[in-house]
């Protein structure tokens, strides 16, 4: 098996090689621009434990809107209740920055993948925890089970910096009395926990918890309720992929979530999880080489949940 | 193996029973009121072609929107590129029959199970069928292995005199250019294939091709390809269930389809096809009883796609 | 004074005609592209029933949504009351024939000049009166004193037949129960009364009773009271001419109403009422020439009500 | 002539009497709610400079949105064409502060008396001028002859600390590049110029540029040429008003506008300004009062631009 997989992920490797130059890589702020294109890495991880990596597999990159995930468990961990009362678990239709329907539902995000939703999760740890931004570090580092992880302090200054819309969605929700803590401060750590740097395999470690029930195996640590991995699995199901959501579920068919950094983390449940980075993008914001990857992988190892 | 599904099925009964009452029988037309709201029928079908019922399981209701999913099938059979330059495959975050998706994206459904959507699927079978109502009720009746099933003309004729916002939504799509067909004969066509009468037999036997690969393995033949059966079942899995697709998928977490006759017809790929049905309906348009039933089913198997 | 306006007529038709070429006949049924392009005819009528034209003054054309302001005289002349009820009385903001805000405003239309608001109105009227098609033709004879008036019966088929976004408006609103009689009935009356044929002086005689306060001075017969013709002068001021309301009441400064035709008529109360043919429209889908020459006129009589 | 108005200015402030508690006072922000219910100023101001008053015509209260007129005036005078291709000039038909109108036409406000349009002239003031702040105080002092006029600081501190709707517009708009300084820096420059105090002498006089072709005409300074004030009585006649245009356009039948203090300003062009205060508000935004009192003075004086 660890053969078979191992050869899978080197056949991916040479199959999506062609699909570079075919995406754009990000460009609303420099730094986020200036990585190399070229790159591709991807890890599984199996849920007996072993690690299956290809390409750049160590180089980091920032985990941006993947760390929706990984904030929403830290939530859900913390008070699964208090999370449903402020974000809803629909697919929202809308770009992942609308603020028409937040207009239309009174402040309250359709659910927390998009970036409204995502600003209130933020909110909710602000609210919880005494020093969020060290605890939401912590809480990275302990479910990738790597100590070494930090923020990149230059890219969440410069995403503060240009996040006019983000700035916008913060204090149209407040406006509905659905932030509780200063725009600021939410602001200043939803950019930080966007802006930590791993690698695939960190990131797969990471997803661990929800390709194994809520119990990150590596080290025996139930993390959340089987029943809340179940939970967070179906909402990246239904809205991981911003407007291509249905597209990921076909051609892919696992629940994951991407970011702009061209990072995609996906759970086969009760199997693996896996990561895939390629920074270039597709119209949609998903890394092109990323879902070639993720496609290949379930087609040849004829799996899918559908 | 056999017997733990019937007890199953009869443990299911029982605790559902309990939820009569908190519902609402559908209303906007008289004669979908007048169904006895105590009813619950249920059958299971496993890939191996057994079949487990309880309940009102021989009793004919309308299809309603569960036969979204039969036209679909039926016009990806007939050309499936077609099919999606007129309608999309993403969650459309919005009501079943909303206009203003629609007058933002030109006229394009978000997906072929919102009504916009299935009135242009229902429009493409008539421009390539010979005697579309004929041919429609053929398929259903194939799929489903009765050829005793027939339209309800009763109920056709009452759904379209009420039918104001599906004629609205024909026009609104006919002034983009995206209906082919003369107005009325696209209403009065979906309108037949919604009010075909059968039980939750047939509706289970309906769906097998989609937990069976393409195959409906009664008589062994091979409707649509693998292909063509996960990318429905991943439409349904992302909106199959109006408002409220998100929390179908955390509950039964299987792909599914609702209609609001109080049918509900899902498929566990590679192993079974389920078909529910309970007039009563909660505030999303969804069967009380048949989220309740199918979400203890799923829960009592230990499965879920999640 | 006569002289005056005469030769002032004579200026403006001299400065208006280097714009023929600027616009686009509206196409989107044939028969009302076949219109002579060129054509340039208007009529001022001041309130001591002097009449002066100039150009293509005695040309039919179709009336277009100038009717509009007329079925609205009429059914306010009916009973006022009902007439707010169904419909609002404040600028749209939104195209012509949008869906969007009806969806929001639970099927009740901002203003009588939007299409959907027109189409209530003329709902308003098949439930008030015997013969309505005959009654309203009376009542566009009468207003105009010109007994000859017809309605187009081959521009009303031609409208009927591709008249498929006034059919999505009337049967949304129906759907809303803010329509009373028949859809087709509603559709037939609308397009009829869009399809009298008219010239400039009956144009401008039949807003004269908005030019002098509700009485048509020419019988001296008070068609509606003061204060109903200030309501509807005050509608066509804020709501008169699609999305360019408000340049219109910049650079004319007058309450007019303009149709797809070319024709726009306004009123200065007290004064006088205009009325200008010229075929080819602007992007907003009013008559170019026919801005240019009120904007030539007001500047030219010095007169603005702003 | 002047006893005339004397006196209907007493007959209107004796039947406007029996409204006082049928409104509410504005409650988003505490130092707004701890005016006095009962108060009614009306003062108007002839073009041959006579000054009628009637109740608590010196009494002083914060101007709000009526300063959107004047800072208006001031970018219309530093140069008229930037103004146009930033802000539209058509009615909105959405509430004031709605964030959906932007999101669909690319962050460019529909005019410039919606609190977006607002905040992009400010930020135009603020680009053109060397002290803002100081520059536009002083503007509003000359024009309404009162070098005594001030910011009230701690309304300007109150409305900020609260103003989260109008934060996130100016973000928004920002993410479209349709503001140029900081985002803190437009708020406070805004909210600065909504705190000027004044009473409705002061206010009716800023009026007479717009009364008086331009010119104001207590110290025979040309503010603005005649085309522009016609311009902006063009605006507050379509725009004026919120969602109650148009009920303002049939009632009083003037350009005007109105603020959340209770104040209204309105002009009769050629003639007089006239500026009302009175705390209740109707559930429009506008003072209940205000409107009674400027329905009854055009009725009785019997003129209407319409």
């Amino acid at each position: 098996m660890s053969e078979t997989i191992n050869s899978i992920l080197k056949e991916i490797h040479q199959e999506v090689l062609p699909f570079l130059g075919t995406g754009k890589v990000v460009d609303y702020i420099p730094i986020l621009n200036e990585v190399d294109p070229n790159k591709f890495g991807m890890t599984l991880i199996s849920n007996d434990r072993r690690i299956y990596s290809v390409g750049d597999a160590q180089e980091l990159f920032s985990i941006q809107s993947v760390s929706k995930v990984l904030t929403l468990t830290l939530a859900m961990q913390l008070g699964e209740k208090k999370v449903w009362k402020r974000v809803g678990r629909e697919p929202s239709g809308n770009r992942f920055n609308s603020l028409v329907q937040l207009e239309h539902e009174n402040g309250k995000p359709r659910n927390p993948f998009i970036n409204a939703g995502a600003l209130v999760v933020t909110d909710m740890l602000i609210s919880a925890l005494d020093d969020p931004k060290a605890e939401i570090l912590d809480f990275v580092r302990k479910v990738s089970c790597n100590s070494t992880l930090e923020y990149n302090l230059e890219i969440a200054q410069a995403e503060k910096e240009m996040g006019y819309t983000n700035a916008a969605l913060v204090n149209f929700m407040k406006s509905f009395k659905n932030i509780e803590n200063d725009v600021e401060e939410v602001l200043d750590t939803y950019f930080h926990h966007c802006s930590i740097m791993l690698n695939t395999e960190d990131l797969a470690r990471s997803f661990m918890m929800l390709s194994n029930q809520g119990n990150m195996n590596f080290c025996d640590e139930q993390i959340i309720s089987r029943r809340q991995s179940k939970r967070i699995n179906s909402i990246m199901a239904t809205s991981g992929f911003y407007d291509q959501a249905g597209e990921f579920a076909y051609r892919v068919g696992l629940p994951g979530k991407s970011g702009v950094s061209g990072a995609i983390a996906a759970v086969y449940p009760g199997n693996f999880s896996v990561a895939v980075w390629s920074p270039e993008l597709n119209s949609n914001g998903n890394s092109v080489l990323g879902i070639e990857a993720l496609d290949r992988l379930t087609t040849k190892l004829e799996l899918s949940i559908y």
